[in-house]
């Protein structure tokens, strides 16, 4: 029975979360706290994962939610998705300029256009920052296979808590040749259906569709698909006909690895491939599969998560 | 012996720390990765304050890294740490907006001007977020204890590896009655001694110093020394003159318990106070102490960190 009358599934979803405390709204749209039962779910996932890929011996990396704003306009996020970018600014003036700052804050006046660009932008993606920590190397023969973990950001307010503003990435990312960096991503395709599947989560492969903007995207949107480069995991969390994608799986071809000048063993330019896992996404997924009572998942979710053992 | 030549203190430890491979430069001055071997002394240091802690049945609550633009300019940061801040701002413009804003940054033009202030800021602290989803509600008799961990960004470009722009704080934030507040800084002044002490820390309670900015700071900096409200735990890092806070004891009065009307369950205005512990900080002493290799640490720091059950 709920009591939310929300006819949106999104809001009504959002509104469940919020209800059991999952989910803690900040006033604005996408953006959320998490209560400790819903980071502990990331947290039993991420070890999960962890324990799966030990035997890798991947370099652990964890980059800060910001990003060299240099490195930012060497990618051609401000081409593809301006409307998502978050860049950051802050006061640079002396105390003159901060009291027309107040005034102008105090007389509702846009206060902002005072502000200056920082050295950083949010991240917009997991593995963005790490291209540039490799620049002028080359690989060894066997590659670099690298774990990260960190917040993006996407401006993109709504109402679909599995459309987050700002959330978290798991991504293993493999810098080789074109043939590690493919075996990389297909591998993955399967690694990931196999743990995603382990915790009654039904997911499909499909070919990804992201949101590039305005005319010019919709050219890149085609070429996306032609290419076949990004798959994603789906699953239905709020709505059967519109699953959504919790993982995705992504060959770069030689993009980044010419971008920032890194070479493979034999002198050629470096491919890359990452995989994704959307941990906020994962965890909407579980709740709305098993359940908002995590006492009540199936067993077999619980013993894989080692929720009984905390 | 040190290759790095560099007269610079600060420089000095940060080139240590990067030729260790346990932090990665970013290119911009305070924004830093991480090593595996550096995040899991924070995560081991969050373990020991968990287990401390958790006979105290804190509400555990995670907030990302960005905060509601609305409750930001309800607080007084931009008065008083306006350089500091962290504003974010997008593209909300159509395809000739879009147009615009790639002719301008093929041609060197300052870009970021066409930009608009988002509905978020990066959080300054973590307990900021806090509040606000308290805004409105009674407490009960006790008062509520909640166990935060989030990033926080200060605009400050520093060769001082203690001094990053983007770093994470651990706090314990007790919302009561003002004897509830008090108590819960003061018990958390020699708690947080007691265990940074157990790692070999030397820690040092002084009265906190914060940099208000400007000619109307200096007036805020007097007030904040006379008034005791905020104690620091300092210990040297690079240098032995000037120490370095690594957690802060902080006792808000009513403050914002009135900006966001929190009530006791009396009925008075809520005080508060939070103990807050710099993860990067606490990681960067215990290097500057027990050496950059973890596995030479004394074996009573290992013991206390549990380094050698992972």
């Amino acid at each position: 029975m709920c009591l939310c009358h929300d006819d949106d599934p999104y809001k009504h979803y959002q509104n469940e979360l919020v209800a059991a405390r999952l989910l803690i709204p900040s006033g604005v749209r996408g953006v959320f706290a998490r209560s400790g039962t819903f980071e502990n779910v990331i947290v039993q996932f991420e070890n999960l994962v962890g324990r799966e890929t030990r035997a890798m011996n991947a370099e652990v990396l964890r980059f800060p939610p910001v990003f060299n704003r240099a490195h930012y306009t060497r990618l051609d996020h401000l081409y593809n998705f301006p409307d998502l970018m978050g860049s950051v600014h802050s006061f640079m003036g002396k105390d003159a300029e901060h009291l027309e700052l107040i005034r102008k804050f105090e007389a509702g006046e846009k206060w902002t256009d005072d502000l200056q660009p920082t050295e950083v932008m949010l991240a917009p993606a997991a593995c963005y920052p790490l291209y540039p920590t490799a620049s002028g190397s080359t690989l060894p023969d066997t590659g670099r296979l690298i774990d990260l973990q960190s917040y993006v950001f996407r401006h993109e307010p709504s109402d679909d808590p599995a459309r987050m503003q700002t959330f978290r990435m798991r991504e293993f990312v493999r810098l080789g040749t074109p043939e590690q960096a493919l075996a990389h991503r297909d591998g993955w395709i399967d690694r990931a259906s196999g743990i995603l599947r382990s915790l009654g989560l039904d997911v499909v492969p499909v070919v990804a569709n992201d949101p590039f903007f305005g005319r010019g995207g919709r050219v890149m949107k085609a070429t996306q698909r032609e290419q076949n480069l990004k798959y994603e995991l789906v699953v239905p969390i709020v709505s059967e006909e519109k699953p959504t994608a919790i993982t995705s799986c992504n060959c770069h071809l030689d993009h980044f690895g010419s971008v920032f000048d890194i070479k493979t063993a034999n002198g050629e330019v470096a491919h890359s491939a990452c995989m994704g896992f959307g941990l906020e996404r994962i965890a909407l997924a579980l709740f709305k599969h098993h359940g908002l009572d995590v006492a009540k998942w199936p067993a077999s979710v619980r013993q894989q998560l080692q929720l009984d053992a905390a």
